[in-house]
Order: structure tokens, then C-alpha cells, then sequence
């Protein structure tokens, strides 16, 4: 195999997305349009200047009849032309995904449903449930705190019937540095007294880590966003060695725990897959968001960590651009660093192949017992 | 625009040096060249061994007459036939710099003044103000406690009437793990009546902070020493991130920062200046610490900042042969990185052009209103 | 001299391997072997399906008379038609390494001694002593507390009379989180009795920083575990930059520190080996694991750090294919990082082979006073 025919190999890969949100419903402005292309949540310059504008230029102008790296004005005015639901088909349907792994926890009334996404993209779906909306959801209908927890399982339990996995954003919310025991019934009932009494943003320290006991008690694989997100965190408190201590607390339980994006801790990352068995990671945004460096940061990613814990996921939200983009840039990237082993002749095409293939794909269809 | 035009592009650009120092006054031996050459303030082996010293013997030998890469000895023998000013000149006019800001808190004594290092450079020079180095001059002439806020404040003023901005080393005096709230007036005067009881160098947290929320409300940019630096400060102590709550809060002043070297916190700085639409950074001291491998650290930075949010410095200091070998350094890397992403198909050499002059020069022109 | 001028030198150089342990004993079956080239203590999925197992796959088939890159199974079976003994002959002397320094503090009965990795490599072997474990061997042997100091200085004596330096594995133990003065008698009796009194693992901060101490003051070079390694730890835990004030403190005993394997703190351990004369680092183990990617890590390695301060290492535990295996891809990688800088004409070829005998050998002939 020829690094040409590696290419190939590697763009007829048929990939799960294993966490991705919806596409857009409405139509987005240049303001809309720019600000989902920015993992900040303020205004600022314009979020074009930036690896993933020119990733943008590059690689989704061909798909509106444009040359690669036009201006973003061109691109805009390009967009502009084409309904939401018909720019959404043409990026999801280049993606040459086969499986999506939907988050549905995040701003959902914004973008598609799990539904709506499988088809305007002709793909199987699958849900992830996020812990803190479903907390959150449950508080909202029930008044009585004693009955939280039992009412938070069963919410669980009818959430996760057909779902594939589940979420944490515990990064965001507190980060790691919590206390890596599970909390008695007793602390989680003090806990949301204390939450039930202002109804402010869950952020405790004690019921987040009840949801994440109880995550790894359900037994799906669990994803938590790791590393680089928006203003919202502080960076060095979602280091995932921080989790340590709890993820050898949860291996007894045999669940799968899956590190998402990662960066700047991807090689930290790598380190934690390489020394426990049920620890997997992903490079999704970051993948993206880097753009033309990918190949680079990718590479990072497969220093430790064994083959067959590193996942492929976009993390896109919103313009379908972004899951386009996704796969396009892992696409070129693990072409770039399997290709440079092969060159080297540190590896054979045989091994670059099939590892591509373990990343793009039969990692996630194992892990996640999907798509066969 | 292909590879060559690009660096002739670059070669021409005329620079901003964003965060400098002064150039040596008296003439320096090898003793006192080579301890100028390390960040250590340690007697050790020839630090000629290190990157910096090969990047000495490549890339300013050729100014003094030299074959690239003779050796140190060579090098120093051809060195000490002419005088310090001389050798300013003849690098100080080779920098292509238009504008040096200057920080003149660190031994003025031993370095030129921002007017010396204009007329040496016939450049132009600008200042930048030191706070800690403000408020011990205060100290040193103000004798009653209860004055001294007001008299730093005055003192503020009058030494900002025409500096383009303004510099923290807090990273050195106590690191970044500071509450981030602004103290109290009674707070500051407590702290003071302590300082002033034993006079002992300025590290105390509560005047630190109470100095970084005074210069965030002087409105001018203010730098920020992040990461490498000499054995003074705890590495770790100085990762921009553990900033994150503190400019959160400043954000509503509108003052712009402006993170200086950040090695190796410099994804980290990416990161932040990506969230925050008030944080820069630039690699300043890292570029030419890491010699030949400033191309690779510096597109390290250019991963998730927005190409509007990152700077051009050398942080020299001393011999002027560091003030040259910052910006030729950072020419050849920076044309070596977006060189790189134009052959690879990723951006168009128009963008490389550009975006190598946001860098540059004009992201500087527009965050401190200077050069044109 | 040309690049392959320059891999021809390196293959030449007599390395000497600063961190090593012995060989295995008995019969390595799947299994065994597996669970040897990874650094994981749990079972896992095949580990020839990383990095290090394909390097095995590419390096060391053909000192088997195998094809580079055979498949793991065709490898296990022409190693399983050879005994232990002659494998580690095989590899052993294929190496280049003229003195190997041992650490015998780890699992020792499961592998060779010094004298018996001299007997089957033809090198010269060098002993460096544990601390940790010589206070285990003391406890074992002292039921008196009171006794314990000088019964544990006196054993440090006879243990070190032939021996070149000194580990401490305070990273696995408890981290570089620790007060960084010398206990006193006191406090180490106080935390003498407390061990006693249960006799769990060693990892006791006051006795552990006692030992450190009393390593520092016997004036060998000090070895210390920084970075990567098994679940045992936690990694944010060992990042070298938490030693800061200890190696401050220290730095009067004229104590050599040298930090060991430092993924992914290497660049930090960079920055400790430039700004204090008496502490050196090596990339050892990490540059086995990484395979394809050593030469990237060692690069970043070669930023801020002294290329009097960097060290060969393998850090190689059993299967003989790990002595091998360490010294062939550093040879590789050090070719390919020096003689990247050479290609772009940043170093000259003298450069590239001085400073790559300094890392191989010279450095450590000069730290530890051996093989001339």
C-alpha cells in the first residue's frame, strides 16, 4: 500500500462519529454563522481569522461550486444562497460517516434531533444521554428532594432504553479535582437541599459526582469532555490525570470510560489509556479546530496510548460545515501520520491501514456495540 | 506568492518588538556575554552548548564578517575587537524593527534607555511601564503607609503620561494562584504597613493583585510575564490558565492582556486568547531560546488563537546581538510554518503573507495605537 | 559531514545506558511477554498494537533473522524457539552500550543482576542503589526505631561503596508535592514509629523526603523517577517543576539531580536543566514507548535544556528486545533531530556529532565518573 493507496484506504473509511451534536435548524447570519465557528462565547474579531476559518475556506468551498480558499465573504455569500436544511445535506452527506453518536444535552432546541440528523444525512443515529440535563430535568419536576434519586434513576433508565452512551461535562461544571469517593444517600439528599434552595446552575461538587457514580454504575460507556471548550472552564482543572484516583475506583464496575477532545492533555490522555484498560480518547474539536496542524496534534495523540483506545468523533454543532470538517481534517491528518511512519519505514502499510481503521471505525462499533 | 516570495515578504516586514529591554552600555567579556546568553543565574558550563548559543554562531556571525557557525571562540575573538555601541549598530540596524517597546523595569542601570536605544537602532522606542518596579520607587521615597496608595496612583500617571503600556512580573514574585478579586483599600493599607515592617523584596500576593487591578484600570495593554524565565519563579506557578477567574473579572474594564513567552504554556495562551477577546500572547524569549526549533514551538502557538490575537517580541536583553537574532529567528520560523501550511495545499500564500504581518506588526499597530 | 556521515557516527557511538535494569531470568510465554512491553500492571488487549510493539515488530525481527515488521505472532514464535539466556545475547550485544548503570531496586529476582547483565552483554555494569528500598531492607532487619537512622546511613554506606549513584521513586510514592525541607530527627522518628506500626507500603512524606535528603547529602548523582510510568501514580503529580524549591535547597550539597524518562514534563525538565547547574534529564523509557515518534519528543527535549544536561537511558526491564530496543531509537531519533537541524542549515555537521556524543556518552563518563 503506497501512501496514494493509503489515502484512499483511508477516504472510503466509513466512520462513526462517536460524539456529535445536531446540525442547525435555522438559518444562520454572518454574526450566527461566526459565532458558531469559535469555541468563545463572546464577540470578537472576525472567528475567520483562525485556523478553523481557513480550514473552512479550504476544504468546504468545493462543496458549494467554490475554489478552495476563497474569501470568507465569498464563502458567506455562497452559504447565503442555499437553505440550512440543503447546506446540511450536502456537507453530511460528504462526510462519509456511517454512525453518529448524538449529544443531545446541549442547547438542543437549537440543532436537529437525533431524528431529524439520521435524515438529513442518510446515516444511522444513536443517542448519548448527558447526566447533568437529566439531573436538571428531573429537578424541574419534582418538588419533593427525598424523591430525587430514585426519581433520577428511573429518568435514567427510560433516557438510556435505546441510548448508546453517556455524557459528562463535569469539566465545566467543577472540573476534576473532586473527591474520587461515591457520596452516601445522605450527602447527595444535604446536597440538593442546598441546590433545591437556590436552583443556580448545577455546579456541586457532591451531586456531580453522584452523577458520575451512577454513570459508571449504569454500565454504557461514559464520555467526559476533557480539556479545551469554552470560557466557561479553567483549562489546568480538566486535566484528566486529575482523574486518577477515581478512575481506579470505578474499574471494579467494568464500565468504559471515554475522554473527549483532550487537548492541550491529549498526550496525558494517551498515558491514562495506555495504563488502564477501561480508558479510551478521542481528539474530536480539537482535530478540527487546529486545522491545518492536525496531522500534528493527532499525531501527539498516538505516542502512548494503544491503538485500540483512540476514537474518532467531530464534536460538531451547527453549521453542517463542522461535521464535514470533522472528518475531512482526521481524514487528511491520520493519512499524514500513518503515511510519514510508513515513509519512514517505521511501520508497514499493512499496520497504518488497519490502524486507521481501528480509529475511524471498529474501536467505536466494539466499545459502543454498534454498526457493525 | 511561493515559498521564496513569502520570505521576502517576511524579510521585509518591517516588525514590531512588542516587549524588549535596553542593549548592553559597557563592553562585556566572555564571562559576562555568556551569563547574558542563559536565563540562569548560575555560573555553569559554556552556554554557548544550547540552541541559543548555535543560533549566536549561525546567525550573527555573519554580521561581524564571520562564516556562519564558527565557533564560540572565533565568534568572541571577532566580538571583542569592537566596542559595545558598535556592536549595537551594526545589529540593532539589521533587526528590521520599527518600534521597540521597551520595559525599563529591570536593571535600567546596566542597559540603555528607551531614548539611547533610539538613537542607537534609529528606530523608535516606546515605553513600557514595570508596576512592581513603580511601587517600590514609592516605597523608597514615600515614608508614611497611609499615603502610599494615592502616591502610587500619582506616581502611575505621571510615569504613564507617554508609555504605551503597562508590565506585571507577578508570575515571578508569588505566581498566578492569586485571589482574583480586587482588595479593599483597608486590605491594601494592611498589606503595606507589613511590606514596610521588614522591606523585604515585593512577593506579597495582596499588593500584587491590588498592582494588577491597578493597571487593568489604567486602561494601557498589560503585559504579563507568563512561563520561562530564570530560577526565580516555579514553572508551574506561571501557567496562564490558573489567570482565568481574574480575567473573567477584569474583562468589563475593557484593558487588553497581553501574555508575554508563555514556554511551554504557549497551547495554553492559544486557548485563552481564543475564549477571551481581551487576551494576546506572543512567544517573545522562546523563539530564540529554542533556536532551531522555533518554527515548531511557534506553530504550536498558532493552533487555537485567532491569528489577530498573537505577537511579534524578543524580549532581548543586553548583548543587541539577542535583539537581532528575536526577529531573524522569528522570520525564519514563522515563514517556515505558514510556508508550510501554502505547501500543503491548507492556506493560500495570501494568507501566509498576511497573517505573517498581523503577527508582525499589525496586531501591535492596533492594541497599543502606535506605528501606523 | 552528510547526514548519512552522521548516522554512521551515531551508530558508531559507545553508548553508555545511565538507567537500566536487568534482563529477564526465565522463559517469557505470550503473556509474560505482553505484559512486559507495556507499562499498564492491568490486563489489556494485545500490546503489540502500540507503538512499542511495532518498533519490536520493526527493529528486532531481524536480529531474529526475521523479516522488519513480521507479524507478532510470527515474532513470538522464532523468539520462543530460542532460549532466554541466548536472546539476551542476541540483543545485548548488538546495543553499542560500553556500561550500563542497573538499578537493582525493583523486582530483582525476577531479572539478571549486575554482574550477571555484565556476563551476558559483554559491557561494563555499574550498580545504582534504590533508597526506597534499602530503608525497606533496613525496617526488615531493625525492630528498634530508635535504631533506624543510623542503621538505615550505615547500610546506605555499604551499599553505595561500589555503586555510581542513587534512585528515589518519591514520584510513585506520593509525588513531588512535598515540603521541601530537611525533616529533623524528630519528625523522622515520629514518622518512623507511625510506619512501623502498620508496615504498609513506604510512602510516608516525611521518611520519604528523609531519604531524599539523606541521598542528597551522600553526594552521589541522585536519580529521580519524573513523569510516565505505570497506574501507580499520578502524573500531574510528577511534574519535575514541583521540585523547585527542594533542588533550590539542595543545590548547596553539590548534589547532581538527574531526572528520569520526564514524558510528557520533558520540556519542563528542559527548563530545570537550563536554569540549575546540578540537574541533568534523559528521555529514557519514553523514548522506547513513543517508537515512531521518539524523534519528536526528543526534540522538544533539545529546546531550553543544555546539551551538557541531557543523558541516554533506556530504562529497559526484562525482555532483552528493550536494551535493544532503547539504543537503536535513540540512535535513529538523535540522527534525525540533529541532522534536521544540519539539512536546514541551522547547525553544522560538527555540531550534530559533538553534541550527539555528549547525550550518548560524554555526559554521563563526566556525572558519574566512569567508563573514560
Amino acid at each position: 500500500m503506497s501512501t496514494d493507496e493509503l489515502a484512499d484506504h483511508v477516504a472510503q473509511l466509513s466512520l462513526i462519529d462517536h460524539h456529535v451534536h445536531g446540525v442547525a435548524r435555522g438559518p444562520l447570519d454572518r454574526a450566527a454563522f461566526e459565532q458558531l465557528i469559535t469555541e468563545s462565547d463572546r464577540p470578537m474579531m472576525s472567528t475567520f481569522d483562525s485556523q478553523l476559518g481557513v480550514a473552512i475556506r479550504r476544504h468546504c468551498a468545493p462543496l458549494l461550486g467554490l475554489e478552495p480558499l476563497v474569501s470568507a465573504d465569498a464563502y458567506l455569500e455562497a452559504r447565503s444562497a442555499l437553505d440550512e436544511s440543503e447546506l446540511s445535506r450536502i456537507f453530511l452527506t460528504a462526510t462519509g460517516v456511517s454512525d453518529y453518536l448524538v449529544d443531545t444535552g446541549y442547547s438542543g432546541d437549537l440543532v436537529t434531533s437525533v431524528d431529524e440528523l439520521a435524515q438529513l444525512s442518510g446515516s444511522r443515529t444513536h443517542e448519548v444521554v448527558r447526566l447533568e440535563a437529566e439531573l436538571e430535568y428531573v429537578a424541574e419536576h419534582e418538588s419533593d428532594v427525598s424523591a430525587v434519586p430514585d426519581a433520577f434513576l428511573k429518568r435514567l433508565e427510560s433516557r438510556t432504553k435505546g441510548a448508546v452512551g453517556l455524557k459528562s461535562i463535569v469539566a465545566y461544571r467543577h472540573g476534576f479535582g473532586f473527591d474520587p469517593s461515591e457520596p452516601s444517600r445522605a450527602e447527595v439528599l444535604t446536597a440538593l437541599d442546598r441546590w433545591y434552595s437556590n436552583r443556580d446552575r448545577l455546579s456541586d461538587p457532591v451531586l456531580l459526582r453522584w452523577l458520575l457514580w451512577t454513570g459508571a454504575r449504569r454500565g454504557l460507556p461514559l464520555q467526559l469532555h476533557v480539556g479545551f471548550g469554552d470560557s466557561d472552564l479553567q483549562l489546568d482543572k480538566t486535566n484528566p490525570t486529575l482523574l486518577t484516583e477515581w478512575l481506579r475506583r470505578i474499574e471494579p464496575l467494568g464500565t468504559q470510560v471515554v475522554l473527549l477532545h483532550c487537548y492541550p492533555y491529549h498526550r496525558e490522555a494517551g498515558y491514562l489509556a495506555h495504563v488502564f484498560p477501561h480508558v479510551s480518547f478521542d481528539l474530536g474539536l480539537t482535530t478540527m479546530y487546529v486545522g491545518a496542524r492536525a496531522a500534528t496534534v493527532l499525531a501527539e495523540g498516538l505516542e502512548l496510548a494503544p491503538f485500540g483506545k483512540v476514537l474518532y468523533s467531530s464534536d460538531a454543532f451547527g453549521p453542517a460545515e463542522l461535521h464535514y470538517l470533522g472528518a475531512t481534517l482526521w481524514r487528511r491528518a491520520i493519512t499524514a501520520v500513518l503515511g510519514g511512519f510508513v515513509a519512514e519505514g517505521e511501520w508497514s502499510p499493512a499496520d497504518a491501514g488497519r490502524v486507521a481503521g481501528l480509529i475511524g471505525r471498529e474501536n467505536a462499533v466494539r466499545l459502543y456495540g454498534i454498526g457493525g
